[in-house]
């Protein structure tokens, strides 16, 4: 019998449809115990030994062996010939999506990440100085997910904060590296590298050794030792949000051919047996237009059993009465990429409260967002766009305010903080307040 | 023998600088182990039995009783009665300082936090919407540390982002309210509050019970139980920074009256004996006249003990080279409020790389900053400026991308897309992609 992919049928008029939906939409990210405690160690143990143990860990895990860490160093003609390497197709690609995603970042820049500031009546002025992080580390995952398109998404933001080191790990187990990652990181603008991953090349960022400098920030996503290990060093660097599995909700009003809407759900379900493909449409034909065209189509898909397991595992189409309720529950859900696959995208457009990322209209497939629309692809997961913002400037640049008081306005200001700082109990800064005004 | 307030003497010139500084700069933000397993365990009892449990810590931790949870609600009356309750100079105060505090956080909206999007010349549509969160936790501190300003910084960016749903918990230990506190939740526009506190608090907010409703965030300091707890629900609901001890850093080129300087060290140190006050100097003379200062201001203080343990603890006088050097230094411990007390300001902020907040000038005390001049209070401590920001509107807003790739868009990006996906393994996008290009 040949594999079939049959995501959940569901029906928003059903009476156990809340139970079912919450059902399917379940996903712990709870960690392991024992992996927890693992990473602790490692984290522990490099922030003692420093090189030493990243070396160990790395040969034990990449099966990588390396006199010393330096010599895991990926130098930058090494990037230059990867990228040399490619095809002129594979090139131009890269350079293309590189420069768009470029361009998307520094129109955020601009829109969002400037300094600002104005003067009151008194002469006070208030505002924010922007300025980018110093040096940032971004983990890259090696192995089955080795993705040259997150290089980009990931470096390019810090390029366009100004953040001046841009230091990456990526895992080679066995030593075996792949050509596009690093030519992305020649084209991305990544000043160092090193063939290091898991807990203990997020340890010797967090912490620094001998070889790899501390850095500000972490970024980028990894496997559960590696976000384990991202929030247990988070405090005394910042890090991005931890990533859980990959989700995709389609709103659709029935007027896109059912087999882009077919392939766009493959797309998601394609990465791993968790990820998320979920349909939302009112009409029930269309569904089953869609269901068919996954039949149709499966067969012809190299990686036909994740997506097999991934559908039937997690997937739903689900049947709403209208694009209002699918409206509703999309927001019930805060996805991380949504499609508005509508005749009429910009109707349903303001009903959206929480995505990650939305893309309006037939022809906005999700892939073209991952790749190279500019807009980044690391995006909030699980529900955690109800709180987070897609990977931008913003994350590799912080705020200073900027306060300065004339004169007549620390007589006004310093009565207001005095009267607080005495009911609070704290004299010393009433008192400071106090010493300001003019003795008359 | 009276009091002393020694803060320790360095010179940059000194041979032993680099290990006397890094000394006294040293904390440590770990959590002892044994907290951090009370407070999993908390964590965890609340998930399971919700109110009960909530119920049951407020009696054992806080020695209050009550009946159940809907009874330790303050209701919107109880918190307006505490503002009536309230001195008129008291009110006045409060609500100039809630005013500016929201100019301020209007200001800083519009700076760098509308949506935002342009089409590019393919007529494809990019950029991010920009929404509040919808309901979002603050973390009050009771008992020896209620601050009423903490409530006004907390509330108010949360007010001006749009949140619709604002939720306060605040420890009553023995059931003792904070008129004060009570009145800013009043004025800063708080949707609900309970009088809940510690690990149990932050878990009620982040799993919700049957009384207290689940948030998307959670933002406010507390103890190290309440640091702990936030650090473990982080990722299921955002948080804001871990809080560690205050400091002030003075940069004074010696035109400041020198007893304004030593007030401001004093208005740092007051808080806590792990607070940290440090002046960086190039006059020696200068810095002996702050010293004096100290001597002469310390018995009129009525927290002189813990204003004496600080210092001596952890303050620094530190004589520089010249104020380059200072500035350099100061970049270095990255501190959370940073006053350039000096005749020209201007000349050294933009040597200032990294800082929670900087006071330019000689009028523009700490404190000042603290109560009512309109920035946030809530600072990155410990170095953190190095990555992250003060509290602001940015903190309770959250971004969706937005993608419309035309048609025409589609068939540049489809190529490029379906050659880096095709690089990927990922043929399901490559296929996605594909499917939008015309057939010629």
């Amino acid at each position: 019998m040949s594999l079939q992919a049959a995501p959940l049928r569901l029906s928003t008029a059903s009476s156990t449809f809340e139970a079912d939906f919450a059902a399917r939409l379940h996903w712990s990210a709870d960690t392991d115990a024992e992996i927890e405690q693992r990473v602790a160690d490692i984290l522990a143990d490099v922030q003692r030994r420093g090189d030493a143990a990243v070396l160990e860990y790395t040969a034990r895990f990449d099966g990588l062996n390396a006199p010393d860490l330096s010599a895991l160093e990926l130098r930058q003609d090494e990037l230059k010939a990867a990228f040399d390497s490619l095809s002129d197709a594979q090139k131009h690609a890269l350079q293309a999506a590189a420069r768009r995603v470029r361009t998307y970042h520094e129109a955020q820049k601009k829109a969002n990440g400037e300094s600002w500031s104005y003067r009151d009546e008194d002469g006070t002025l208030l505002g924010q100085k922007v300025t980018p992080l110093d040096r940032v580390g971004i983990y890259v995952p090696g192995g089955k997910a080795a993705y040259p398109s997150s290089v980009l998404m990931n470096a390019i933001p810090a390029h366009v904060a100004g953040v001046e080191d841009i230091i990456m790990v990526v895992p080679t187990p066995r030593g075996e590296k792949n050509a596009l990652v690093l030519a992305a990181a020649y084209v991305a603008g990544v000043h160092r590298a090193f063939t290091v991953g898991g807990a203990q090349a997020v340890a010797a960022l967090a912490y620094g050794t001998a070889t790899i400098p501390k850095v500000d920030k972490i970024t980028g996503p990894g496997n559960a030792y590696v976000a384990s290990a991202k929030k247990r060093v988070f405090g005394m660097v910042g890090i991005d949000m931890i990533a859980g599995p990959s989700e995709i909700l389609v709103l659709a009003d029935g007027s896109t051919p059912p087999e882009w809407v077919a392939m766009d759900l493959f797309s998601q379900a394609e990465h791993d047996e968790l990820a998320q493909s979920i349909l939302l449409c009112p009409d029930a034909a269309y569904i089953d237009a869609v269901q068919r065209e996954i039949d149709r189509l499966l067969p012809e898909m190299p990686r036909q059993e994740i997506i097999a397991r991934s559908l039937n595992g997690r997937g739903a189409l689900i049947l709403t009465r209208d694009m209002e309720e699918a409206c509703a529950i999309s927001n019930r859900i805060a996805p991380e990429h949504l499609e508005v696959s509508s005749r009429d995208p910009h109707r349903w457009e303001p009903l959206l409260k929480h995505a990650g990322a939305i893309f309006l209209g037939a022809y906005t497939s999700e892939s073209l967002g991952d790749y190279c629309a500019g807009p980044n692809h690391v995006l909030p997961t699980s529900g955690t766009a109800r709180f987070s913002s897609p990977l931008g400037v913003y994350d590799f640049q912080k705020r200073s305010s900027l306060i300065e008081v004339s004169e007549a306005g620390a007589q006004v200001l310093g009565k207001i903080a005095a009267e607080l700082a005495y009911g609070e109990g704290l004299q010393g800064h009433a008192r400071a307040a106090e010493m300001r005004l003019l003795k008359k």
